[in-house]
């Protein structure tokens, strides 16, 4: 299959012509592959690039029950490897179709691949049935604090051990890394130096990207090296404040104590000169204002600063919380203008292990609500008008709900 | 001094309270630490981030005439060795004045900084006097072809060796390279994990980065990881075409026979708004339209590219041209509103050593110059009205004039 001709975002820069690329995760269990691979895939898909996670897991549970036993990942048992390398093989086969059938650009494929046998296996069958561009992200993580941590929050629960008592879990799952350990063969400079790869170790303090290629892995490298996994929330405590440079949101927040950050970035959608366009149209040979990709493109420093933060306010408008809403939340683009943002409301966003928790904080100031349902047969969704609304935040307040994803 | 209180531009995602920087280069001479440097600078600039190169060699050659022998570098050689740590410390002293009086933002220390020993001083300086964030960036080249082309074309002609015959001066950089050799220490992973750094080995064939910190740095990564060094020009030859989604540069282009991608960054400035605010006063509470500003971050994007790419055709408008032209040929931001862009003409760029060749090809078309000069008292440079032109180019074309930067 030749390189596609296709039409993307703007957020990724809008050109057409672009390549395909398979991301392969590598790593022991409990490294943080599947939170990394789940974020990248969100934040891609959020400018705009279709992307998908394939979970070598969700292939070996399909097929057997025995992973919540770590015997099943001994490298001693024959039958087991057979059925997991068969596992790779089916998620790779599913990758490969679904970048030629359903114009996916992106695939994450999210396994351990701890061997360079394995690698080369990929390596080979990617470059026999597709011209797309392969990048291995290896998670390398030696604090046991932090592999512990990640075991419990995650792992305990997950799907391998439903109805497994969380002691029996951790003790199983940390054998299971033993297992993996034991054939464990990390990227090799000199002996893979065929292949483009990035390292990341302990989360992000040190990072080597050996022969990336093209804007698309330099993106993917450039927004892995701003995540963290420190326990954080978006909108609340320790008040740091932004805003953006329209008065409405800087008067709201002008008698909060906190230092205050203003982002030009964080202005509202440009949508209504899209509107006078009609009027002006002997001005003017195209149209004008902002879509909601081109918000989205303008947002990106932002999600990228708020991927640092430790905790932060954010005070702006209706389409760019929607932006900011569809990131943390994985919605999807078309989705995304009828999201529903409430007046008086603050929006506490606490980023969890693969997702986001979301709290809704009513403050009791009547306000008519602003929000309009997704049409039933869809238009074109950048010159639907957009009500421009305030989201004001007194300094005190009540919680009312609160809702997890 | 703490961190300052100052507004930045939009390329810089616009907010206020950002931390300074201090950049230090470090590597064997001929390893493009100036070229990187300059252009890092160049880029920084652009995006409104206020950058300085300090060349150690300047304030070397300020006090001395003796580079241009190769003994002056001996590391045997005390007195010479005191002189060049004396610039050392000039060159660092001149940092710190220009980050607090001068509101500089990112300083790059240009010097080859080869010792662990010259590291700690520089750290124990930066770390006394400043609150800021330090980094190293170390250009590693194993690649004897790369770094005697860099000679060839860098050093030879350089400043160092005015007078001097090309063969003798190429011998004599040799020989000083071979004195570094002996004591350089390339930044240690264990006995310099203190640092923040990145390794860039045969100009980025790998990139190692170690404790990054804030966004400016990651930028900095994420720019670095663009450029490439290989001869090339931007404008012609090979034809591969870029245009904007405007129907004006997408019917220009429709007879050239080569693949073409359209970029919706490279639209028109969208400065008419501005204008029709007034008339719509009732409706907004804020300007609209895009400023300069505006359109240096949105053009980012296609910078990056521009530096992936081997030859290119770019057919765009005239603030959006201007914006690219000050991005290469490097000038001020408050000149690059009367960048002269002339009609039915092709500009083509060469990159070279440090700076950019430049060619305009004219077109024999009659046409009405559109171009208006810096009024004598700059007013709001974002509120003037800009003319809106196209840069049309036919398939056949004389060359009429060069213009070397």
């Amino acid at each position: 299959m030749s390189v596609r001709q296709r039409r993307v975002s703007y957020g990724d820069a809008v050109y057409e012509n672009r390549s395909l690329h398979i991301v392969v995760m590598v790593g022991l269990p409990a490294r943080g592959k599947t939170y990394m691979a789940k974020k990248l895939t969100r934040y891609l898909n959020w400018v705009g690039i279709k992307t998908k996670v394939f979970n070598n897991g969700d292939y070996v549970r399909k097929i057997t029950r025995q992973c919540s036993d770590h015997n099943f990942f001994r490298p001693e048992n024959e039958e087991a490897s057979m059925l997991r390398k068969k596992c790779s093989v089916d998620a790779i086969t599913d990758i490969v179709r679904w970048l030629q059938e359903e114009h996916g650009r992106v695939a994450v494929f999210d396994a351990t691949n701890t061997t360079r046998d394995r690698r080369r296996m990929i390596h080979q069958i990617v470059e026999k049935q597709l011209t797309c561009k392969l990048f291995f992200i290896e998670s390398i993580c030696d604090d046991a604090q932090l592999v512990e941590a990640n075991i419990k929050e995650v792992k305990v629960n997950g799907p391998d051990y439903k109805g497994v008592k969380p002691e029996k879990a951790l003790a199983d799952f940390l054998q299971r890394i033993e297992h993996y350990k034991r054939i464990y063969e990390p990227l090799d400079e000199e002996k893979e130096k065929y292949l483009s790869y990035m390292k990341i170790y302990n989360t992000g303090e040190k990072v080597l990207v050996h022969k990336h290629k093209g804007h698309v892995q330099a993106k993917i490298v450039y927004y892995l090296m701003h995540i963290h996994i420190s326990k954080r929330s978006i909108y609340f405590s320790r008040l740091k404040v932004w805003t953006s440079w329209m008065q409405r949101t800087i008067q709201t927040c002008r008698d909060i104590n906190a230092p205050t950050e203003r982002w030009k970035a964080l202005n509202e959608i440009d949508a209504v000169s899209s509107v006078i366009n009609v009027y002006h149209m002997s001005l003017f040979r195209y149209r004008r204002g902002e879509s909601y990709e081109d918000l989205v493109a303008r947002l990106e420093p932002v999600i990228m600063e708020l991927e640092r933060e430790s905790n932060v306010l954010v005070v702006a408008h209706q389409a760019v919380l929607r932006c900011l809403l569809a990131y943390f939340r994985d919605i999807a683009t078309d989705e995304l203008p009828y999201i529903e943002v409430p007046l008086h409301t603050v929006i506490k966003l606490t980023p969890a292990a693969y997702g986001c928790d979301i709290e809704y904080v009513h403050l009791d100031v009547p306000s008519v609500n602003t929000h309009r349902g997704k049409p039933q047969v869809p238009g074109d969704l950048n010159t639907a008008p957009l009500p421009i609304v305030n989201v004001e935040i007194p300094q005190t307040y009540q919680p009312t709900f609160r809702q997890s994803l």
